[in-house]
């Protein structure tokens, strides 16, 4: 761990002292999101020290040039980049003329941040002494409110300590941002109108190129101790600026505060022409509402999230608020309800790699959504890709793909490419394959049958195209090889056949070839429109049959296991434990030519496969793989721990297991990485929720039931979990003794527990 | 063939005409350079159409910073860049204060360049008419000198020739240019002093960060017809600029001649302090010469170049222009004076790709350079990458090797890398092969062994090291494996076992360990030193002796040819003549992945092998991987065809290394890659030379004897070329009944004329 002044605490993240040098760190930790909108957590007054200005709008992006050192064929142009935001929370404050300014004054004591997880507000609190020796102490509490997601609200107290003082709060909004991760130094902002009405401004501003629309806006109120107070203001405007400026004597110990509210409205959900229009009325509900009622409709809605989607663990504090900072920051993320949304890999809390979207959504993020909220979400996630389809088939057809094959990019925002490396953009193609596996998986967990009907078929179909495009028949091999991929571990480079991509792309095709079958039984019409549009022939299914029955693995007979490519066993196959500590972690010290030919594995990659396709191969299959593969295994990747997590809790082993757990739940609070200050890693926390449910919980489906086989680290007295099945919420409560259920729904409800049947009846506690 | 506007002549490249389409291709096509300096064919005076402008200094270059889409560890921080330098050549000219500029006069006629190559000069002539309606008549020469080499001269004349005109003729100096090719836009020069002296002008500037000072200078004197007239100037100067304008009335059909002559003085080869004195030094040299004298010197210095370097070709004027446009800007590129320079591979012609030395020095260019000079040229070609060793070996420790192991850059100006994508700077290792194999041909040529006593043996140590260490053992195949490499053919990478790479490792190594054995018995003295130095074992000797023993080379028994690499026959091997024409090259059509999995070969890559190591291979050999290796190469690169040239008329196919031949000896005066513009490919026409002294002529050493296997193509009277073979030069005179050979020189040479040896004496026709 690289850090270690976050509090344990079950249910908030708290930081007490001020440290200039973890404002960085802290402005990533202590971040709020509410799915539409998010900010790292700057300080509402000015601060002049180091610091990480972010504010993001979801879905508002800017197409970057794509900065490339030798150009490729087939390299996009451009590269979606998260983007900065204007500015809303920001207060200036002034005490007899000084800028209060935590990095220049005199002393700051009692410094204290707390993210409230269970209720969803930041607070944060200290006094300060300015260098005019006024003392004042200041209180600010600030959530982004889930109910009206286009709102935030921010109460901010200074009260003198020692003397009377004459007082300015400020508040304003800026657009004058610009971006921390940018490539050519663009402009990506252009303003064009700014308002100001009574106590409300606005500010018009549109992104060069996307040409989003977004109006920022704020509204304050005044009050001194209870009292709300009216004052005039000092007015400032320009094209990327509005303030009011509100001056006032403040007695020793009174306390002079704000309410502000402030937020966005954007062309995505609104008339580019009623931006301001919609700003006032997004307003007018708050201020009727006011801040306390606001933040009381906050808890609840937090309220109601935990309600199906809290992990509880026993024992363990630390661990207890590593899980919960997760499933918050997930649900700070993304809550599911914008299909043209998706799950970004820092989410609010920073800019860098660009782009929305991974195989990480599919891989990592659909599980947690699945089962902690109601299928609509998922089915959104599902959405999304069916959308970019036909970008999807564009992309392919950029690299030689014809006839609706599609590959999905390595990283998108609009559905188009927006990586640039050759061995990812153009060759870890098995994110095609993780794309599938979420219409399976989506399925299986729902029962819902339609999305495949719908939708899902036509993504099938134009992935199986593509597989059987991809392979090619080796006369070598007299069978079917993939040449020159990157498998999910991506210290390999341009290898050919990876066993994964081998694997997922022969899965692939047969189960479009297994929902073509179904659907021509059992949805005549749909069948008919389906293969109308694909324009689908029996030649073409053959063709399909023929790469999927001939595909080529490469395997060992020596070691027993599938071999992760090729050349695998040409390398000198040192284990992790043999290399230096001071050589680690070896993407910071070695140089890629090494990396490349060492043995080293950065992420779970022939056990990728064994955790998807687990049914697929016995026990012994796994255990004799995972004692291969996992000694060779650097998890490097924040996404490699949770899946070695799961296969070692089904294999047995809780130490391992406990001990990856570990290096997955506290990644950003313990700042594993040192890179926090960069933003947080929000696609593995979901990875996290998957140490605990399917690997110590053993959840699976098994033939539409519910599945579980609990264990317990022994580090801790119990834990809990709840699995939103079909729109029932089954709370699992594991302790070293005995597993308790307990069903909150209306329909009893087989499950299976250690391969046993047990039916539990709503609201009824079984012990097993 | 992409243009076809340069006219057929033996000694001449002509145009003629004036087409704005045509300005960037001839300022390529036209360049000048002596070595020391060189510049495009840009006009005098002022041109405001698309043109490319550049002058170049040899050796003074500029680290701009590295650009690269995603940065992975071992990148060099800089890349050196070839600078665009203060412009010397600049005669602005008005008539009747209108500016003369051929984009924008009413008319040009008899518009004609020629660059002459048998005496070194250039000209220009048109007949222009402006927009005020003045016809006047241009005629420029201009050479760089070979003599002096820091200067050229330029005779400009003007003739108004349909009414006497007011014409003003301004030569300048202006360093106040930028780069074509730059990453990050950055300032390269700062110009510190400008200076006007009489009808002299000196501006100094200093290269930011390499801190290279160069003064430009420029001084002209006037005359109207054959009278020299002294004419008031109006002097313009300012920091990066200075210049004289001279008006004089002019009367019809009289001629306006100004001669002006500039350069630079660069304080590589004189006193920071004196480069002044040092460009006034020199202009009162060539003062005192004239224009005339010197260039008459300049005629004498290229004579005496073709008397050693000519190939002459009867019956084919295309051939021989082509083959002397080769020869003339290969020494017009470089002279092999300065071990601290090298050919770039545009030369002086452009800016792109940057740095100045690749493999191609080593590989293609050595043995033209060595064949065509006295042997002090190629030996200082080798004592630059000696000068270099201390940086390869810091190059290999960035990527993790030890103990004074050597990895040359890919791509270098001063011994750092600059080139900046993994596959091919990590990768491409095979480099290093070709730079012992170069110290071994000098010596299997000159006879010299010498060099490798004093310097080269450090050289061969180094590689050696490098191979042993990047080399590791294979269980599986119980031999020494190279994972993870890019071979001559780029568009494979990332491979295992490239046959290319090891076998030359191999060499190498054995080459490394014979060359010690060799100098401990008969240089004892330098034997000690050297292992004193090297700090050389007998354990790291044997541990070389391990890996050059146990060698792994892919090879098929199906079709009996070594395996260009581990995964070769895992591809579908069609050939390239089922590939589509409008696909080809496959590098501007398809993207990189596809590429790499296509069976379609860049270069010569297993065949390179059999190129440099022919001995140990038979003919038979040869041809078995001609006939499977060639259908599968695309030659897109322009050093491809030269290899196959030679190795297809070795198999005695002449038609085929004719059709090679031809696709080297004009690809830029024919534009074939449509890329002239951009500047000369330089260093593939060394290759041109190779196709006809080795491919035709059979020319090789045996034995410390030259050895010819004299072929013709069918298309050809009569070809001949010259070897300076140990300060002696052979003259070969070959056609279709027989082949004359002509020795200048001191004393009897024996020779081997299709294996029977065979005496020459000097100035003694001996026809076989």
């Amino acid at each position: 761990m690289n850090q270690d002044y976050i509090q344990p605490d079950d249910w908030s993240i708290i930081e007490e002292g001020f440290d200039p040098v973890r404002v960085q760190a802290s402005g990533s930790l202590f971040s709020l999101g509410n799915g539409a909108m998010g900010q790292r957590a700057n300080f509402e007054e000015q601060y002049s020290g180091p610091s990480f200005q972010g504010s993001y709008i979801a879905g508002v992006y800017y197409p970057d040039k794509t900065r490339v050192g030798w150009w490729k064929n087939g390299y996009p142009e451009y590269f979606a980049k998260v983007l900065n935001a204007p500015n809303w929370i920001g207060i200036n404050v002034t005490v007899n003329a000084e800028a209060l300014d935590l990095f220049t004054c005199k002393s700051v004591k009692y410094f204290k941040r707390e993210l409230n997880m269970k209720e969803g507000w930041y607070k944060r609190s200290f006094e300060a002494t300015l260098q005019n020796g006024i003392t004042v102490k200041v209180k600010s509490i600030r959530f982004l409110s889930l109910k009206h997601d286009e709102v935030g609200a921010i109460q901010y107290s200074v009260t003198p300590l020692n003397n009377s003082a004459s007082i300015a709060l400020e508040p304003y909004i800026d657009s004058g941002i610009t971006n921390e991760d940018s490539n050519w130094d663009d402009q990506f902002w252009e303003s064009y109108d700014t308002l100001i009405e009574g106590d409300k401004a606005f500010i018009q501003s549109r992104t060069l190129k996307t040409n989003f629309n977004v109006c920022t806006f704020m509204q304050s109120e005044l009050f001194v101790e209870q009292e709300r107070i009216q004052l005039k203001p000092i007015e400032h405007s320009n094209t990327t600026f509005a303030s009011f400026r509100y001056t006032a004597e403040i007695s020793q110990n009174k306390t002079f505060t704000i309410y502000k509210r402030g937020g966005y409205t954007v062309d995505r959900n609104h008339d580019k022409a009623q931006l301001i229009e919609a700003a006032q009325s997004i307003l007018n509900t708050t201020d009727a509402l006011g801040f306390n009622k606001l933040l009381s409709l906050q808890k609840q809605s937090w309220s109601d999230i935990w309600d199906s989607a809290d992990i509880t663990i026993l024992g363990d504090v630390r661990a207890q608020q590593g899980i919960r900072f997760n499933i918050f920051h997930l649900n700070q993320t993304y809550l599911g309800t914008d299909s043209r949304l998706n799950i970004g890999p820092k989410g609010f809390t920073g800019e860098k790699y660009g782009g929305s979207t991974y195989w990480d959504t599919e891989a990592y993020c659909i599980p947690f959504y699945m089962a902690t909220k109601n299928q609509q979400v998922a089915r959104n996630l599902l959405n999304y890709r069916y959308n970019h389809l036909q970008k999807a088939i564009e992309n392919a057809e950029k690299l030689g793909f014809k006839n609706g094959a599609a590959l999905y990019p390595m990283v998108t925002m609009n559905g188009e490419e927006c990586h640039n490396e050759w061995e990812i953009t153009f060759e870890e193609i098995h994110r095609n394959g993780a794309i599938a596996f979420a219409i399976y998986n989506f399925y299986r967990f729902t029962g819902d049958y339609s999305y495949i009907v719908e939708k899902g078929l036509e993504v099938l179909i134009a992935i199986a195209r593509f597989w059987q495009q991809r392979a090619t028949f080796s006369t070598k091999q007299k069978k079917y090889v993939i040449l020159g991929v990157t498998g999910p571990n991506e210290y390999e480079n341009n290898i050919n056949n990876n066993w994964y991509t081998n694997y997922i792309a022969q899965w692939c095709i047969r189960y479009a070839l297994q929902n073509i079958e179904r659907i021509k039984k059992e949805y005549q019409t749909d069948y008919t429109r389906i293969l109308h549009k694909a324009k689908l022939s029996v030649a073409e299914l053959n063709s399909w049959q023929e790469v999927s029955e001939n595909m080529y693995f490469p395997y060992s007979r020596e070691h027993d296991v599938y071999l992760q490519q090729d050349g695998f066993l040409d390398k000198e196959l040192t284990t992790v434990d043999e290399l230096p500590k001071e050589e680690r972690p070896i993407n910071q010290h070695w140089s890629w030519d090494r990396i490349l030919r060492s043995p080293y594995i950065k992420q779970a990659d022939v056990l990728q496969g064994f955790y998807f396709f687990e049914d697929h191969f016995t026990l012994e299959e796994l255990e004799r793989h995972f004692n291969f593969y996992e000694p060779l295994t650097v998890h490097e990747s924040s996404l490699s721990p949770c899946v070695h997590s799961v296969l070692a809790a089904k294999l047995g082993r809780m130490d391992q297991a406990y001990e990856f757990y570990l290096r997955t739940s506290r990644l950003d609070l313990d700042d594993y990485n040192k890179e926090v200050h960069e933003g947080l890693h929000i696609t593995s926390m979901a990875g996290t929720w998957m140490s605990i449910v399917e690997g110590f919980g053993g959840m699976r489906v098994k033939d539409s039931k519910l599945s579980f086989a609990p264990r317990i680290p022994k580090q801790w007295e119990a834990y809990s979990f709840k699995i939103n099945f079909r729109d029932q919420i089954l709370k699992i409560n594991v302790c070293h003794n005995d597993t308790k259920f307990e069903l909150d729904g209306t329909k009893d409800l087989e499950i299976l527990v250690n391969d046993k049947l047990i039916t539990i009846t709503p609201h009824n506690l079984v012990t097993v």
